[in-house]
């Protein structure tokens, strides 16, 4: 049960949205430029990231509906999503990207545990500056993302039709649509 | 030494927004709608949760910067906001902001945190489920800024000056024209 009085209807974050649209439109604009917009990394590699963030911080919601959105976009599907949010360190991902996981896992406990070796490693594995700031950013949005739905106990729910849904409408149309901000 | 090739010019989070604009504008509008929008909260008591979160995440740019605008927005100045970051539980804020300060507390460990009983106690002391949603969004979203300031190394200035300008910008002009995107 949430933990305010919002719509049960809208599952996960759709509740909480719904609820104060003031702030809505920026978080899903923020959602869309960093998980779909023009970028090096592709938007499997960043919903990757996403699904390992929220793995780790425990958000069922956004593991769930993240790692579905993963799963569609990358040629490994649910079995690398799963290795990934098992154990980064041994899932069949690239060297740059298992670079960019640990550099998600270290923003993930704080962003004081980033040194410069865990940038230099990313940068020997052929990281840009701009995916090494992508990451940290995306990483450091789902770390907010994950404690709004968690923090307010947004609606999880259990049917996998809901996520087969929710990847329709975020692979074809984006986030402001799937957030209900844009028609 | 920022982990990136920014412009150290700009002190803290402006450098990694002029870096980046694509998710720069969501980013201060989320900031712009959140902590000077309407709402039930003063912007005083809203920069007095940034600057207790921004103290729990040890992020120093975020402590100094907001701790300056709660300090000028707030009547009991630098002094009450000193005594929220050193310890809010004795700090002199009304029963409902101690409530609120514990919830966001909760919320910077981990979404998970929040239980049943700690939203109880700020319905308890007064506080709306408008309140509520917004302390735990304002607390998720500076986990989210103290961890993109933090995990690139942005640069912190020691000079008090630099803070004052940025306070005379916050109050009076705003989010979108202290981080640039605006004029």
């Amino acid at each position: 049960m949430p933990h305010i009085d919002v719509d049960t209807e809208r599952p996960g974050i759709g509740g909480l949205l719904a609820f104060r649209p003031g702030p809505a439109r920026p978080l899903l604009e923020l959602a869309e430029t960093l998980l779909r917009g023009p970028n090096s990394l592709s938007e499997g590699e960043r919903e990757l990231i996403v699904a390992h963030v929220s793995t780790l911080n425990d958000c069922t919601w956004s593991k769930r509906a993240h790692g579905a959105f993963a799963a569609a976009l990358l040629d490994g599907g649910e079995e690398l999503v799963a290795s990934v949010c098992r154990d980064p360190r041994t899932a069949p991902v690239s060297a740059k990207m298992h670079a960019l996981l640990d550099l998600a896992g270290a923003v993930t406990r704080s962003g004081k545990e980033v040194d410069s070796e865990l940038v230099a490693e990313a940068r020997r594995q052929g990281a840009t500056d701009e995916e090494i700031h992508d990451t940290v950013l995306i990483t450091a949005s789902f770390c907010m993302f994950n404690r709004y739905v968690s923090g307010l106990g947004a609606a999880v729910p259990e049917d996998k039709s809901v996520y087969d849904e929710l990847v329709e409408i975020r692979v074809k149309r984006g986030y402001l649509v799937l957030g209900g901000v844009e028609a």
